[in-house]
């Protein structure tokens, strides 16, 4: 960001007067984070604003300033002209309801993100990849535009900030994200309370998935490969897709084990395969092997095929690596 | 501390030669990494130590620069003058065995530790009751000694810092752990390397156990009593008395309960009980009806009787207060 971007910036926000704050599908801390303290920057300065997200936002969110203004896009009648988007790294991550009620009247697309991915999508846009949070790349703004901070904000900003690096454990931590966690705990922010209600928080299904996932759990004979077999209790797809993937962790977690595997049946009775390593295989090319993708360390692929196959083919796969 | 202790500790360690590192019983990742980091601390000023524990530390800490000096007390036949205690809180802490390595002659004993409950057992206590953890006491001790850290001991520091705030997630986290981990990390230490080695790595024990007791996860009626019962499945009673306790928090975690509670079966047929409450149930008068103890959202008791007698006693007793 140059000083250029944050003139403008300020220039746009006073010029203007009805904001539409847009966050991406299936929301996570960091969007909400973002929109929150982008909602409250807008009210300092005497703004009127909506909200708007394509599902609703989790119960556990809902402690946050604002957190009660998210409206789904069936909300609004009204249409915008000047719209913010926060950590949404292309167009499609705003959702196809919340599209539609996108005006082609609209003059100001402003596009605040920390993707490498953004494809500036937006007409002012604001980005950051170095920054481990969207809500860095906001406070980092504000704190350009020379707009003091308050505890609203910074409970928000801290939001994004510790759920995008998992508790500054991600490989995106860095000593910034640590020096800005210390500012924003001088406003009195409560770190034990925002992360016990986010991160130490399950719902009920989210913790019977957990459950059964677990009771599936196997290693193979030479301890260095473990998997579960995910069971769905559960009827909501945003939950489906934000929390089933983490469960490969359970099995990666155990000492000794260098591939861990999931398994999800599909409702198109296909499988679901998710596959994380440690140190030194390369599980982009197991996913590549049924026409699947990823990276070194985290990598993916679904077959059509029955479960008990599914699972003797990756695993064979596997330990051809191994 | 006062410029008197850091220059009494000086004082001292250049006038001995001859070091004995001491951490607690049952080692976490705060005692380890400040008797490493003290380690390397006398490394570079060319003295001898020892670094010893009553019991053998877990295999995922043997990363930890010097970690594979660590013995135990049967290896030692030296006695020492000098010792140097790490986060424990009084006497008791080092252990019985490495208590008979003590000699009657020590000089010197520096006491170093975060505990506000510490008694000053040493002859020289270098305490701070306010720091998040003893490896935080450690880097205030060595920058007042002017002493220009390195990256083993930048490792082994953010080690305990990271592991006594939860990775700064704990009510002890304050703005001055956020700015030591920001300089720490400026020495090139890798926190997500350190962060997947300990805090996501399990034994094939410790995952087995969370299964079996997440198995017999059970949920009250009204949605606000959660428990489970924690099956062992393990022989090593540090394992037992280290990771059992963390498992309550799991039906705490569920949205909606109040009190969550573990129920541990003894080797002598008594169940021992681990009570946690999120907002406005105080467990430890439910603890305190069964001759327990504790804090308001944390307590616990022991109960000789059958486990089918002793939850119904327990949730009955909860039911009167939620």
């Amino acid at each position: 960001m140059n000083n250029c971007q944050q003139n403008e910036f300020l220039d746009n926000i006073r010029a203007n007067d009805n904001f539409l704050i847009i966050s991406h599908v299936n929301p996570d801390g960091d969007t909400i984070g973002s929109a929150l303290a982008i909602a409250h920057f807008l009210k300092r300065l005497n703004k009127k604003f909506v909200i708007i997200n394509e599902h609703v936002i989790a119960n556990k969110y809902l402690f946050l300033p604002l957190a009660d203004q998210f409206i789904t896009p069936d909300k609004i009648s009204e249409r915008f002209d000047t719209v913010i988007a926060v950590d949404c790294a292309d167009i499609k991550r705003i959702g196809e309801k919340v599209s539609t009620k996108l005006a082609d009247t609209i003059k100001l697309f402003i596009n605040i993100d920390h993707h490498p991915t953004n494809d500036f999508y937006g007409t002012l846009n604001i980005i950051d990849a170095n920054a481990a949070s969207t809500t860095l790349v906001i406070y980092n703004l504000l704190k350009q535009c020379d707009f003091e901070l308050d505890y609203q904000i910074a409970v928000n900003l801290y939001t994004g900030l510790m759920t995008d690096t998992g508790s500054f454990k991600y490989g995106n931590t860095t000593s910034q994200s640590h020096l800005v966690a210390a500012k924003l705990i001088d406003y009195g922010i409560n770190v034990y309370d925002i992360a016990d209600r986010i991160l130490e928080t399950n719902s009920i299904n989210q913790l019977k998935t957990i459950r059964d996932s677990l009771a599936t759990l196997e290693v193979d004979e030479t301890g260095k490969i473990a998997w579960i077999t995910v069971v769905l209790d559960c009827n909501h797809e945003s939950f489906v897709e934000n929390d089933v993937e983490g469960l490969v962790n359970y099995p990666r977690s155990i000492e000794g084990v260098e591939v861990a595997i999931s398994f999800k049946l599909t409702n198109d009775n296909k499988v679901k395969v998710g596959l994380r390593s440690k140190k030194y295989v390369d599980v982009s090319k197991i996913a590549a092997a049924f026409d699947g993708g990823g990276h070194k360390r985290a990598a993916g692929c679904t077959i059509a095929a029955p479960l008990n196959i599914v699972k003797e083919k990756i695993i064979d796969e596997i330990t051809k690596h191994i």
